[in-house]
């Protein structure tokens, strides 16, 4: 017999994991708060929280003896068909997962062998390297410039580098720069014939015009990746979906976890996609906030706010001022949670979340406070 | 530019595909009824639902505006510690997932590299030979007997011949055939060196003396699988957890996806923790209910049910009955929905779920109106 427990493989044993978001207890805890008085704006989350709309679909569906009990469907059929009434293309082209965070995974899994490539432009969304590292597949980073920019030529030339076995992955608009991706530079990768999953986690803060999905018609290899943690604000059910090639799909059906979407992330969609008109109010009334806020960072002196086209911005701190995990801690110590970043490219930033329109007041306050 | 859509791997690509189980709206659709006059006994679900403890808990976690929008806790801290209270093990020991499936996944891919063994003996889960079909794993099988008994000589043989890159998936008690692994056979694979995975998805049927989990502080290299959505009535919400040694579970922590529990999950699993007692009667009422089906399938000319310790009965259909497939589709035409198998050894077996006590006499005379 054995007295060891059995050893990860070795690409796996030495990651650093996911640094993935600190429950708000947790923090609220740690700064001596109660939760109620702390503004969670640290995972870009809908503030106003799931619609109500939403909740009264999940109330009625609970007083459904049969609600919960039974396996969900494994082809989706019935959220598939939402999720067509939402985004106009036909269910043959969508594929529903546990958040997109586990469609990337499969995508990554099921295109790309172990040494295969990811290009990606940092920084930007974790989850790009961390799902790179597990599947035991090459980073190529294409750096975005000092001012968070794509670099179309070296973004170009190493796709056409790359050589087969590789996806670019591009975020639209971008977490944590909040930029989109310019359409024809989207349309000169797809040219060379390079697989792009588009990971548009929060275009409907940009408005649905800036979406790509038009072009899924015309490139096969385009993937679009979406989710309802963010604009419909049910993160903690988990609900993202993928829109491809009909082929695509079909593939990825048949291998990914027959089982993958809960049951109350289903029904939530649902009802979410059928008050996409209420949730709507929301949107615009992030968005209005979040211009709100962006004006509010200008006036401080020491912060830069960049523009945003999703519901974060990223804040430039002024080396007077701190670093931006300095400046991170003392607004967690009045009970604002951002999110900061290691590594030298965001050493002077901090991201943080909009929040609700009654919350902004607050917000500027303890910002003053702790500049 | 390419007209083709990305390619799945070649492992991948030739895959039949799990075969999931048909929602029951559609099979009653097939059958011509309405899902209320039909019994669903084609995957082992909870006859009794979701307990109305469980249900409570999750509509007063509803009217927390809170809930659902923000991201799941990644270390599962408060559902660790509760399923440390059911199994009387340290958290440090637990492992949490999006179903027994996912974790069953996340052991393979972490543990096994491609062309890794996966030793199996079927009939058994068809969960294990698609997870390595995925996984790009060779499968070992050392098919049970014709009275579906394990093969001790041969399977201990299989173990020692599998090498380093393996692990023994044994399921206890076993889905489709109901038995029990017994403790010296476990003991004896163990002591070979072997990682055993062991799947007690149904053992609170058999009763948790029946479980293997006291292995674990002197064999670091078992793991045991467990659900919720056989006992607990929630397979819809998705909840498995890993019982294993606490050095793999801070590996498998790192590498599984962050939010892989969802929030509704989480709540009703841990009220269903909190409500053993309550669902322990329904557990009970089952057991009761699984004898009385086995007694009124002995008296069925032409039927022979095989003795079980979960909440279904594998039952033998004499060739002058039909096979497996047609008893099948009798049953399924009144509205009884039931498991059958492709593949020689079970042609002449069907599978059928424990009903409700108030069922057992609708589904009596179906069955004798079908043979």
């Amino acid at each position: 017999m054995s007295d060891q427990p059995p050893q990860v493989r070795p690409h796996l044993a030495q990651l650093p994991g996911y640094a993935p978001v600190v429950p708000l207890a947790e923090r609220a805890r740690q700064a001596g708060l109660q939760p109620e008085d702390c503004l969670k704006l640290d995972a870009n989350e809908n503030p106003y929280g799931m619609h109500p709309r939403v909740r009264e679909a999940l109330a009625q569906a609970l007083s459904d003896p049969g609600f919960g009990s039974i396996y969900p469907d494994p082809n989706q059929a019935e959220l598939r068909q939402a999720l067509s009434r939402y985004t106009g293309l036909d269910p043959s082209r969508i594929l529903a997962g546990a958040g997109a965070d586990e469609l990337l995974d499969l995508s990554f899994r099921a295109i790309l062998p172990p040494g295969g490539t990811v290009v990606t432009c940092t920084p930007s969304f974790g989850m790009y390297p961390f799902l790179a590292d597990i599947n035991e597949l090459n980073l190529i980073d294409i750096p975005r410039d000092t001012r968070f920019a794509l670099r179309p030529d070296k973004l170009l030339e190493a796709v056409e580098q790359a050589g087969r076995d590789n996806i670019v992955v591009l975020t639209s608009p971008n977490n944590p720069s909040g930029d989109l991706v310019r359409r024809d530079l989207l349309r000169r990768i797809l040219d060379l014939g390079a697989t792009v999953i588009l990971d548009e986690a929060y275009v409907e803060f940009a408005g649905m015009d800036a979406s790509a999905q038009n072009l899924l018609a015309e490139f096969p290899r385009l993937i679009v990746m979406r989710t309802f943690s963010k604009w419909a604000g049910i993160a903690g059910l988990r609900l993202g979906y993928a829109l491809a090639n009909p082929d695509l799909v079909t593939d990825l059906i048949k291998i990914k976890q027959p089982y993958n979407v809960n049951q109350a992330a289903e029904i939530a969609a649902i009802a979410a996609i059928d008050s996409a008109a209420e949730i709507g109010t929301q949107i615009d009334a992030i968005r209005e906030t979040r211009d709100q806020l962006f004006n509010a960072l200008l006036e401080l002196e020491g912060l830069t706010p960049l523009p945003s086209q999703a519901n974060f911005i990223l804040i430039r701190v002024d080396p007077n001022v701190g670093t931006g995990r300095e400046l991170h801690d003392r607004l967690a110590s009045v009970g604002v949670f951002t999110r900061t970043y290691s590594g030298p490219l965001l050493t002077n930033y901090l991201r943080i979340s909009v929040p609700r329109a009654d919350q902004i007041d607050t917000l500027k306050m303890r910002l003053l406070e702790a500049v």
